[in-house]
């Protein structure tokens, strides 16, 4: 016998996962699409060379990296996809002349990461990518904060809280401190405030540059973070900041901009009390270049952020001499489900059809088989049990999985073209109710159990 | 630069493609989920053990398999999946305490082998897969068959025909010819009587033992394709088996149970002339115990089955000591889609959304944005152009796109609260439109256009 585990860091998802997962990848895609965005899908296998171009990867992430080789192939040549961001940098490079500009794509797919395993992470995990390419415009920016809103919201997620910034305003800031040069170091370190705290954070601005660090002093460090730590709430921050940093252009144009996207998003009925701004807000990656966005659920911050992205100065300059600047975000599907099962936010149902026909012993299955197919007609999904074993049996499985109603055809009701209606939550049963009305007759019984009217 | 290409045998798919794939599977999904089946999902890399256990592949897929290392890993110890029976089996010998039986499953993701590239044929591709595992039930059997053609009609895929057979009439007829133990042989060479011709399934059959043949005389070859070729057609073909084979048992039970899955069909609403029956249908692999299924779409036959399976006896032996019997089908979603593709079946269109709102050029684009949502909210998918750019050239994105009308409100209409509603089709504009009928003017347009009665 072979052992039927999975290897270290990955996971089997079983339907109690799946079925809430589907629902959540289903409404994803639709809001995705009632904006424009269109989807491509692109190979789980890249050419190594592709993945490991110089700033492709962080130098963790290529760490991590999954090396394919098929029998016969050359070792080293292939390798599996970290994100799905190099990816597109590499379509858009190859597809360009065929799709055009503006190219609106959405992407879901799993992406591989040989990480060490530890609880709640995987090796394998699956990202919800969309972005905007080829413009510079601020009306995609505010897209892409009010798509977070709509998929999340359609999602029915919990109150959540979008936070923006834009990159140009740190940048100004530190032009005024003439610290342009190290901005990725002091960028990289701003942004592990809420982990690390402002000691935290002072400590690594002070570390010199022959260790790797930005060798700021205490009251650079200090002029940052005094900054940074009152520039969070509404709209009024941008009014403060503007009337510190307003002589510088930079910042000028980088609160300009947020403006913008303020009043964008206002039009597009986002309610102001899900949209935050943090000036310290600074997101890792070196690409960004413009609007910057975090996600996280409220009461829920420790498990960061659910929705991230920003606006780029050039995508795909790895692969193509052109210059296609975008805005996107990434959705975290997996982070996201955890977080909705740990808050309880999650049904349990294991089943997707909400109706179970029993097989009844000595009963033409045929019968069922007849009417579950002019349930499904209207709407409802129907599973019939496949064996005619004791029926109470059957009604047990239907309870175990949360499948809500059950139709029963005995004999008696077989030869007087009747079925039982039982409510599987409540064992409340109608009996002797006509083929004739049996479309209304679930209907009227799952509105019901919808609308928290059990019968009883 | 680094060249943009993929790797060999492997593809980038557009949004062209991607649309009508996404409608598909969503279609697919729905079906199954209507019918009961849950989704689980396994992780695209496995133990490469448990995917080369005897039997698990055949020696063509295990010479094809990609191993996959991370750095720091064993070389050897880790495989892509190159299907998804092997994974299910996998799955439930390891989850079946927790999912129970009967456990109806379905599954869609890509699977991998190392083929030699060639046109129409990719290193990746999708599997579609439901199962009904832990039953010997013919329910089951004929709900597989019923499956297939709802997701194949609810895809609006063109006529199509569902082929079936039963093994046991098979192993009937080698039983009264005395050839039960080369059955594994007999049926492989059987399979291949539509490509290779009655002639070469004959000198097929007579290669000696010695060479690895089945060693049949001319008249025992003639024998079963005699048999297999008089056994197409309606479920009269099954009268005539009976005649000439009726005293066998095994052929009898597998007359029986074709039969019990025909008068099941028909009380699930498939069209008889949707159903074909095909005694010498084999199937090549050697689990097959019981029904087995191919489909072909009409007057497309040299495409293959686009939608095929059969009943096993035993799923997870390599797994587990536990026998589970199943059923089960696959739908090739990429062959699908290259046959509807070169049958011309695939609307072209590369935009999600049917409604295109112009930027006009002064006008502050929070209106579209504000009238977009209102549309999004009655189920309407909008784009909003993200640059101010000339509107004509707008018009010109959304042609080519297919979007089916364009939004325009310019400075006179933002004045007046009114807006222009463009046929990207025709052309034809109705022009000074007021904001609040917005939502009836657009749905009733896109409703002319559905209905081919396009504004003139």
């Amino acid at each position: 016998m072979i052992d039927p585990r999975v290897a270290s860091g990955l996971r089997d998802l079983l339907p109690a996962v799946m079925i809430p997962r589907e629902r959540m990848l289903q409404t994803f895609r639709e809001t995705f699409s009632s904006f424009g965005f269109v989807p491509i899908e692109t190979p789980h296998i890249e050419r190594m060379e592709v993945l490991t171009g110089k700033g492709a990867g962080s130098d963790e992430v290529l760490r991590q990296i999954f090396e394919v080789t098929n029998k016969g192939g050359t070792p080293g040549e292939l390798a599996l996809r970290f994100d799905l961001t190099v990816p597109l940098a590499r379509f858009v490079a190859k597809h360009m002349d065929e799709v055009g500009v503006p190219f609106k794509r959405y992407a879901i797919g799993s992406v591989f990461r040989g990480e060490r395993p530890a609880k709640g992470r995987f090796r394998e995990f699956v990202q919800c990518d969309f972005d905007t390419i080829g413009t510079d415009s601020r009306l995609a920016d505010a897209e892409t904060a009010q798509i977070i809103h709509a998929a999340l919201a359609a999602a029915d997620v919990p109150p959540f809280t979008i936070t923006l910034n834009n990159r140009k305003i740190l940048d100004g800031v530190l032009e005024t401190l003439e610290l342009s040069g190290k901005s990725g170091l002091v960028l990289r370190s701003l942004d592990k405030l809420a982990k690390i705290g402002r000691d935290g954070v002072t400590a690594e601005l002070a570390r010199p540059a022959e260790e790797g660090g930005a060798g700021l002093s205490p009251d650079q460090a200090a002029r940052i973070l005094d900054f940074a730590e009152a520039g969070r709430g509404g709209p009024a921050v941008l009014d403060a900041a503007e009337a510190s940093l307003g002589s510088n252009p930079r910042a000028a144009q980088g609160i300009a901009d947020l403006r913008q996207v303020l009043h964008f998003l206002e039009a597009g009925e986002v309610p102001p009390g899900r949209v935050a701004i943090d000036l310290g807000l600074a997101r890792g990656l070196d690409y960004y270049t413009g609007i910057v966005f975090e996600t996280t659920v409220d009461g829920w911050e420790r498990f960061g952020s659910i929705a991230s992205g920003g606006r780029y100065d050039d995508l795909a300059s790895l692969y193509t001499s052109r210059r296609l600047p975008g805005v996107g975000a990434s959705i975290g599907l997996d982070r996201l489900l955890a977080l909705l099962e740990e808050a309880g936010a999650l049904k349990a149902a294991t089943s997707t059809a909400p109706v179970l026909f029993a097989n009844f012993p000595g009963v033409d299955p045929a019968i069922a088989v007849r009417l579950a197919a002019r349930l499904r007609k209207v709407g409802i999904g129907c599973e019939i049990y496949p064996e005619p074993i004791q029926v109470g049996k059957q009604m047990g499985y239907g309870s175990k999985h949360g499948h809500k109603l059950a139709v029963i055809v005995g004999p008696d009701e077989a030869a007087a073209e009747s079925f039982n209606l039982r409510s599987l939550e409540t064992r409340h049963e109608d009996k002797g109710l006509a083929w004739s009305v049996l479309e209304d007759s679930v209907h009227g019984a799952l509105e019901l159990l919808d609308n928290g009217r059990l019968p009883s």
